[in-house]
């Protein structure tokens, strides 16, 4: 019985690093077809996002159903309480990543992307990709260490997310204020992309630890806070 | 013991109330702030997002207690399990309004919202308000049919943020780039704000009757999504 119970959530924890695969799969696809304008790829991303959906729900209806047969305590408990919330960070992140797709797909068959910001977004998708295939590890691994470098890679995030604005708001933008729009919403996407692994990372800590930091979530939220902060 | 397992559980969903009040509370004044370009209102808004942060530790930590100690089934099982959930949305909501007030602090002295949006912005705060006020009451009573009727109200948000972004984009924008970013984010703060108060009633209608709709969270998602789909 209780073997049965540790498979399943050994389970839980193989679904929740195939959606970490997915959502960086994802964020990677939209970032190639935003720069590219490249409108079949776009279309993929958001047609794909329905399956990041599908996992989530089937994982918070098998974790629902151990929290009723199994009756868990202790590391048991926390691992399943964290996984429904982990759940929830990644699919989001596949939202984030069909929004990309989406201002790809609106812009085409131009691309949203001035040719002087290319490569400021090129490698905030390498870092978003980046940052969930490490939140994966940690979850496969709980691995502490790594959690905690995540918020590294997230500051990375951060400073081209201010980078972008720079160049937005620096007063001599030629691009027009569509994509102005269309710059400032992809900021805010991939930065919110970044904050979700963030998050995954300090649920991490938590499951392993055990110590509830009711500010790690707060505090970060203050780092992130939205774009103004970072302007 | 089961009599005081259900104080409990009522007290978690006072707690919960509570939260939508300061969430309320929070968003109406950092509206004002925006509007008046009060930097006083807008500092008090910030600093009191803390105290939203802190009930939802508090709340969690019970949630998590009461599923240790009461091996919960059924609907006190959904009861806490949608009370966690439910909190890390009305937290979100609180961040959003954090996010308007530091939009105001930034622009101060002047107001970071041009004369012919002030009408819009207005009412978006009041739909604001209004809906997690909605959100507040749909927990307390567990009313299925309010519940539903949050997607009407979050239709006005949305009516209003496309609103918005037509004139931002419409080609005679005249406020120049840097205004033009602040309305972009803006307007998605209060878009998402009234999202979370749409997820709080999904997870009313599943406390209620048990049925579990995967395509809810997916499909709201869609209609919201993002603001490129809006324009």
């Amino acid at each position: 019985m209780r073997k049965a119970f540790h498979e399943e959530l050994d389970r839980v924890a193989e679904m929740l690093v195939e959606m970490t695969h997915l959502a960086s799969s994802a964020m990677g696809r939209a970032t190639t077809a935003l720069l590219d304008a490249d409108i079949q790829l776009a279309d993929s991303v958001i047609a794909a996002d329905a399956e990041i959906d599908a996992r989530r729900s089937e994982l918070d209806l098998m974790s629902f159903d151990l929290l009723a047969r199994q009756q868990p305590v202790a590391t048991d408990l926390r691992v399943i309480v964290t996984s429904m919330r982990m759940s929830s960070d990644i699919e989001r992140m596949g939202d984030l990543a069909r929004h990309v797709a989406k201002v790809a797909r609106l812009r085409y068959p131009l691309s949203a992307v001035p040719p002087e910001l290319r490569s400021t977004i090129l490698q905030m998708g390498r870092v978003a990709e980046g940052i969930v295939e490490k939140a994966g590890s940690v979850i496969a691994a709980r691995d502490v260490v790594a959690a905690q470098q995540i918020e590294r890679d997230d500051d990375a995030m951060d400073d081209l997310h201010r980078e972008l604005f720079a160049r937005v708001t620096d007063g001599s933008w030629p691009h027009g204020t569509e994509a102005a729009v269309d710059i400032t919403l992809l900021g805010r996407y991939y930065e919110r992309f970044a904050d979700h692994a963030v998050s995954v990372g300090h649920r991490v800590i938590w499951l392993v630890t055990g110590e509830f930091d009711p500010a790690s979530e707060a505090s970060h939220e203050d780092a992130e806070d939205g774009s103004p902060a970072l302007r």
